[in-house]
């Protein structure tokens, strides 16, 4: 049959979608979910049909990624027909069965997804009985070649390739701002790829961007990384593993992640890296809440790992309560900075020396630790961090006390004296995105009270940052609501920390960052 | 936030979905397929968002379904802010851990789903996490009474009413249109609602859209039960079970059908049904293929009935071969008429006698199948339907031969004298939907040959009709390429029917009728 393109304006997330109407979806024998091939200049595409009532009969309607796909105009006309269902389909199918899928069924799934021949509700079935059934080491190795292949891949040359990863979870963790450029001062490459935040108050990339530019293309990151042998990049536009990009966007309403580890593997061995450390944040302020949860993901982490020829060792690092003190990117970044001259908080300097020296480790470094500290303690790591930051095209002269926190302000203090005995990472997280993290920039808030920590009657439990007057109002009176802070003198003398259902009960599910 | 209206001229096939601009988005914190609450002329609703790269920032685009949901016009301001996830979205997240439901999460998720409060991803993952953990009796129930409740009733008053229903899946089928006059005939309520043909090439609305208009709604369908103690109508339209639609819209690609149970006895309950035949067609030929699939859903239907006090029998019927011998919307009316005039093909009449009997013994009648032989017999039958005809709106003096069959016709001959030992039913649906059904009606084809029958050299095997000479070309091409009916002088002599995978082998998955 042929139509008449109507270009619809509008994106659709990447889903290639046409629109029939019903008198040509009955002549075609189209049902609304089936799949139809377009012809034009003789280029075809399948795209997923949507059936609306009063589209005009002789039009098919394309939306934008449909029309660039296809590389068609407004009026043009192009050929229609019923297209038959993608095999992958019935792959699908056999895993909501419970089978086992071959190397080669994953991959015509992974390869129909990044080519937009599978819908969302097919994805969102295939991950939903992926996290009911599980998947063999097998497939997540089939599930992890599938999603590199698909994808582009970046090659280093030379010598090892050092990388870390934390799976999340704990507010204020910068860490990768400082373990990159102690590594790179060490003479080793890493290529360091972040994510921005979903539901933090701070990505990585968030972080950096407040001191240079982090979306770079594949070229610029290799000439960044031939200069200076590190980067502090964001990852989402290098399509590394463009199918994960999909299937993140259907598991995050669901809250789940079956494919977590062929997501952050796949990524790690398309950007070329050799040896991974990855870090597991585990208490009761991080994502993982027990070491028998940390236990078990480590070793699936490091099981792939072996199948993917990468060498991984992971730290369960001490998840119970922020990391430093300041949550939000500008905050954060000024305390990267800080602690690279030296300074900073003890616990941000102990955890990125640690997480560096194991890398050195892994390469065969004798006194690595001394290594680490050395770096920061000579100045070689905030030189290095200095040169990236250039190489990315911001500015190396950047002081911490120029970064643009927010004008907007205000403290918060104890009613009584104490110990800190409980921080509650949730209600942090809430005032710090309430006061505009990490969409503007400058917004966030800065912890003066840690667990165990001794507050004085009136002394500072917690700054708030804000970069407009009405969102430091909205964070105050959420900060006024929550107690996010919990003190006592003795732990005897105050066993009740919160009344339940006076909170908001549900649990918050998490997605683990990749 | 305060955005301006953007009507776009689209449907969605139901879901409520609103378009923001990324910046838009950013601002409010909402992420792709989160809520957002709109307000406008103190109306709220909650749509879905999809966020587009390249729309204008100070518009919200609306589809048609919400803009008739909002009574919104273009350019009228709306009031938009981040909504809460829906409660019953923790309830689907509980099932896909494999949590049983309570009756109360069940109803939320059933009443979210038809006020679109859910994506078709969240609808996707709850109905494979059905399909794969299964549904105890409890919750089976709880979704029939969900889905009974959220949609509309019908109470004709008096008496038992009686229902039929088949799971489908034998061409040819038109019992119905038998059973509904033979019933009414004998004085009993049946008001009976049909589908449309998906995969087939005609469901029952199709067969008596030949005869009378079937698009009813539900005061129609009253009037005409009251003048004639029956109808035969297509449910479709009347909202019944209204969550039914949405979820079978996003199991159809799947294969998938844990709702069908409920979706089936929700819709009986919902028109007043008391006595149900359910006729479960099992054979070769059939969507069951074995005796013990059938008695496990004969089963489930039975205690599914009594806990909804509902008071159902089963028949397992013959399923390897077609019902009768016209296939096609208006060759299947043809051979309903001829049947209720006392001729038609004898296991139509057969069958349709012995589910009407069935019927009459559960309300207890003597001499049950007297009684269903008689009504057609003396015309009785004949006449009701003339009446049912007549108050849907069709003409009552129809004869079968004034039925539209197609003009274009071919006779299908055998190479070979002997018996037909082997009819494939799917290839035959193949043949009759390319020469057009089930959207032509007068396309079609019709059987002379049946399993056991004796065919001549040059003997006739079947007849194709099409209504243009196009679809009786690509039709005969197909029944040439494939070999429906399969004939040997003695079994024992033609052991190999077919062979693989010179066919195509994959197997072909269906959705039983609801």
């Amino acid at each position: 049959m042929e139509l008449i393109v109507e270009v619809l304006m509008i994106t659709t997330g990447g889903s290639r979608i046409a629109i029939l109407s019903e008198q040509s979806a009955n002549l075609l024998g189209v049902h609304s979910s089936d799949r139809i091939k377009i012809t034009c200049n003789n280029q075809e595409m399948i795209a997923i049909a949507n059936i609306a009532a009063h589209f005009p009969q002789n039009r098919i309607g394309l939306y934008e990624e449909t029309v660039a796909a296809l590389g068609v105009k407004e009026d043009e006309k192009v050929k229609v027909q019923l297209a038959p269902l993608p095999e992958s389909l019935f792959n699908i199918r056999a895993k909501l069965h419970g089978e086992r899928l071959l190397e080669k069924d994953i991959m015509a799934i992974v390869k129909d997804v990044v080519e937009r021949h599978l819908s969302t509700v097919e994805i969102a079935a295939f991950l939903t009985a992926l996290s009911i059934h599980g998947l063999s080491t097998g497939e997540t190795e089939a599930l992890s070649r599938a999603m590199i292949s698909t994808g582009k891949t970046l090659s280093f040359g030379k010598g090892p390739i050092l990388d870390k990863h934390s799976v999340g979870g704990i507010p204020g963790d910068k860490t990768s701002m400082i373990v990159v450029p102690i590594v790179a001062a060490a003479g080793f490459t890493i290529p360091k790829t972040s994510s921005r935040a979903i539901t933090s108050p701070a990505g990585t990339a968030d972080r950096v961007e407040t001191l240079c530019p982090v979306n770079l293309s594949i070229n610029e990151i290799k000439n960044v990384v031939a200069k200076t042998n590190g980067c502090l990049v964001w990852g989402g536009s290098l399509e590394l593993a463009p199918a994960d990009d999909l299937f993140i966007q259907v598991e995050y309403p669901l809250g789940i992640d079956p494919m977590l580890l062929p997501s952050i593997l796949s990524k790690k061995k398309a950007i070329g890296a050799t040896h991974v450390v990855i870090d597991i944040p585990t208490g009761m302020g991080a994502k993982i809440k027990t070491r028998t949860e940390a236990y078990a993901l480590a070793s699936d982490f490091v099981d792939l790992g072996k199948r993917l020829g990468l060498n991984i060792q992971c730290a369960l690092t001490y998840g119970d309560q922020p990391l430093g003190c300041g949550i939000g990117p500008a905050l954060e970044a000024k305390e990267a900075l800080m602690t690279l001259m030296g300074g900073g908080p003890p616990d941000l300097r102990e955890k990125a020396v640690s997480l560096s020296s194991m890398l050195f480790e892994m390469v065969g470094v004798e006194n690595s630790r001394a290594m680490a500290e050395d770096m920061i303690d000579s100045g070689k790591a905030m030189k290095k961090m200095r040169e990236i930051i250039a190489a990315q095209g911001g500015n190396p002269a950047v002081k911490p006390e120029d970064l643009p926190v927010g004008h907007e302000s205000a403290v918060m203090r104890s009613e009584l004296a104490g110990k800190v005995l409980w921080l509650s990472t949730d209600d942090i997280v809430r005032i710090a995105r309430e006061a505009g993290a990490p969409k503007e920039k400058g917004a966030g808030v800065v912890l003066h009270a840690k667990l165990g920590g001794t507050v004085h009657k009136n002394g500072v439990l917690f700054e708030i940052y804000a970069e407009r007057s009405s969102k430091l109002a909205s964070a105050l009176e959420l900060a006024g609501q929550l107690s996010p802070i919990v003190l006592s003198k003795k732990p005897e003398e105050k066993m009740i920390l919160d009344r339940i259902p006076e909170k908001i009960t549900r649990e918050k599910t998490f997605m683990l960052d990749r």
